[in-house]
């Protein structure tokens, strides 16, 4: 669980609704927040012009992509790193195809990318082979998740461009009412105010979805990609070393130096 | 057919022409979101500076490349590396020459680039001399087709500011006309009123062709490029590797590293 | 001729005029948008900005560079590949040298860097330095020739700025002025009017000069310079297989790999 | 101390305390700029869409880095190319593990870096491994320490943003209750202009947050940063020569390329 | 003498203050664009927010690099290829070191870059040591320079903010204050009118700070810098091909390829 995003979605929900409801306490109620058309306008439009800017598949991957914000992986680089240098040690004694068969102690899983490594280096393939592979792996992957962060990027883009259109539609009708003959028993100076309120909500719910929604979860799929990289890096390296078969005290330090002072791996672990 | 760009073109105009008929009615319909002068000058204005920032053909070929947006490719990257993989035992047996002549099992066509390298190949030419052709030929062709989906996003950054050109005109008639006696009979608050609608209505317009428009069009065009280098990478790849004909099960791997986990083409396939 | 810059400039003027001519015609006529004090604020302004941010040489060639996005270089890139095949075929025979006194049968003058290379590989230069010399050459050309457009997008940049500038002076006279007792026989209401209609002025030229003119031609100069990056590694290349004596058939392919297919020098040509 | 930081703040503070107090002498006060509320939306929303965006530890480390921006390291790049040169003279008489025992004589201590490159060298590591692990140590630990500087300025990003949104519910509010009949007694249009001050404090506040705090604080530790990555520049070249043995006065000459002329280390020292 | 900056400053100043003169003479004269607090909050604001971001001898340093906008070097690059033509056919008759003794005839001194490299040439450091001690000083000194073109142009980015600033703090005292009754004898809407003057000043300051004064000055600073990364670059290659020993003619074409045609360095000169 990302305690983070939960805490940011809560307190920033509670802050909103919070102010919200004092602030329009004095104008009869929250109701005035309230247009299912610009909502349709703004969020409607948000995803139509992502759909013709990004392929379906990756609009609906970028929708899929929102639970991510909430996952944490479940696992340190600490962990990573524990678990090279007990397979430097397992490849020393020559048993490293053997670790295909286990589960690291540390951790309640292997990595998918540390058990394909070993079982390309069981395999024979050369180093060079091993090593193209892994870095091609790495960038196209990152190429290709980056594509929902984007999508959900230009979701947020899009959103405060269609609260404009949504406001220029209601100022122009406004307008346009104005110049017509007041209907009788109608106040035109108080229609226009309403209409006002009414077509600045379009301007508000752009803003709202843009900064309290699909900007940072854009920012944090983006994030969790250039963490991936870092752990991508860790298993390149961790990957060419264990193929060399080097020493597991050089193995820690080599890894170690991917990690903050605070989180590397020593034998006291 | 690209279903996301249709999907988002026809959800976008139903909202907006739905939004608008509703939120027009109380003031006489949607006539008043129609000016044909306004249109001349967002979309004549924005044209008229991207004919200026590019060479001619590259705007008309940017116009030729609209209907692209809605095309897909018709195959997908495992097809690809099925082709290479096929390919990689033909070389084997040394009938690398006469696959030229058919047309894979799993694909309707065989892709130009493959027929290429292939060709180059069998011609006697130099790996490296094919490698720097299949290189500059992908860089300069990235060069080119970004070109349209530039000359799009200028046309969508020049359409908003041509709409503020637009209602600056609109504004300073406007008020230079208030400064003039009233006409008899005509109400000088309603007239104000009006015009100032009409003033908006370029400013919408270039919100409207903008971001509903040449900026999810452009993107678009720059995915494709995207996608195309990621291709053009499995090209260079594939050809190197038939090149120094390696073996099927190594090409597999890869190539595979290009593609996602759950599209690798396996034996399985 | 540069047909494209011709047309926008003419489209574009035809469009503002026309239709500002329409918008006026109730009001009184174009007059309305015509203020000099402004002209100078905004042209006179971006133009003193960027005098300080750029040595004054620097702005005079940005200035004379203008008349250059009108003009057409005379040759295609195809033009270039069929010169270097016939030069491969001459230095097959040995007659490299020879052929700096002549000039292409397809082409009315032969290029400067053409006869550059062609005049290092006679003198017996080593092929390092011909490639160093002719890499720099490109890259301080590069370098320099965006100068240009870097000063004219900087006066786009300060139009705006300044046409913002000049419509806070006229809004703070404006409202400095109110505040005195109106002059006996004055309006103060249609005073205020007008004098915000010329307030606005300065915005619309700012806007105006920076979205068609000063924007797009820059833009159109660094196309230039692109189109130029292009047609320089077209010569590294082609003098570096002049150097190497490579085959004509081969100089063809290895050139044609910048062009696109349509474009391609082919024996039929 | 970082005097520059203090000045700034307490300077900045006083002006703008000082022309609140004056500008708002006439209007009773200081007390029209206080509104909690506004405070909660954009203070609480900024950090609330932050958290989303970043991982909790990450927000929780940028808030830690702030009095970060308070303090200087205490040494200077000069003092550490002459710690190098001084252990380029133990180095060439065989004594660099002794050093590790001592504390340069110019410097109340031994920098970590130094520290850990100089065990790596006599515990006997091979140059290429000792690159390696510090060109990773520096190239992660730059990736880390950018972080909290990013979340700081996504803080600025976002308080602005969420000051408009304060702004839009404060004008929605606002235009909903004017077309209400006014409760008895009250002037409506004063209860309009006062409701306008404060929608416009939550602009104020997002603009005050962001330029005064979030983006300078920011902007210090990016500075920060960058100094670090020239002192590890530093680091690996000095432990490069060290382990090659070079000549103290090589050393001198070579480490001393990174300073500026005047800060250079000199015998004169 | 840089006749550019001096042009820009007097034309941008004439034309400021003589159409402030023409437009302000209805209302009384161009007292009305003066105001104290605006000043402190604009210009005070931006340094103080500048001296968070940045350490005190940045800033400092950055306002010492103001005069040098209205310098020149004094020296063309021909000049320096010149000299380095000069110094090869000294090196030829190995005569270099005895070049430290000189001044070129037709430069009134020795550039300090091209006396280091002779030094060190003479001195009998490696090559390579010279490459990369060339090569720090120049990327280390770029890096250093740079910063007080940053601290500028923050300087410029801050200044609208705090005029924002300053413009909000005037609009909410301003509307505070007509939610009071008014004072008797003054009429509220003068009042309100004149105010709203005063508030607008603040936002016009940092329009002109930026604009007029920081922004173009910090672009300078950075051209200077792209102006000494090219001067670099012909040290360090004449440099290079000095320890080479090679031919004052190639000597010639190698540096004169870094120069445009019209200012390369011929045997006429």
């Amino acid at each position: 669980m990302n305690l983070g995003a939960i805490i940011g979605l809560v307190m920033g929900l509670a802050i909103l609704i919070g102010s919200a409801a004092v602030g329009s306490a004095p104008s009869g109620g929250m109701g005035s927040l309230w247009d299912l058309i610009s909502l349709l306008i703004v969020v409607g439009g948000a995803i139509a012009a992502t759909c013709i800017a990004y392929p379906l598949e990756d609009v609906i991957s970028a929708f899929a992509g929102f639970p991510k914000v909430f996952k944490t992986q479940g696992f340190t680089f600490k962990d990573v790193v524990q678990d090279y240098v007990g397979l430097a040690e397992q490849a020393k004694k020559g048993e490293l195809a053997k670790a295909l068969e286990e589960t690291p102690e540390h951790m309640p899983f292997r990595l998918g990318s540390i058990k394909d490594g070993i079982r390309m280096i069981s395999d024979g393939m050369s180093k060079d082979d091993i090593r193209i592979i892994m870095e091609n792996k790495e960038q196209y992957r990152a190429l290709r998740e980056i594509k929902a962060a984007n999508a959900i990027a230009k979701l947020g883009e899009y959103a405060p461009s269609f609260g404009m259109i949504g406001t220029l539609f209601g100022l122009i009708f406004m307008l346009a009412g104005m110049a017509l003959p007041p209907a009788p028993g109608v106040d035109p100076t108080a229609a226009l105010i309403s209409n006002m309120a009414i077509a600045l909500i379009t301007t508000l719910y752009g803003a709202l979805f843009a900064f309290f929604f699909f900007l940072p979860f854009s920012e944090h799929l983006k994030y969790i990609n250039e963490e991936k990289k870092v752990e991508s890096a860790l298993h390149l390296e961790g990957v060419m070393l264990l193929y060399d078969k080097i020493h597991p005290l050089i193995v820690q330090e080599r890894l170690n130096a991917f990690l903050p002072r605070k989180d590397r791996f020593t034998d006291e672990d």
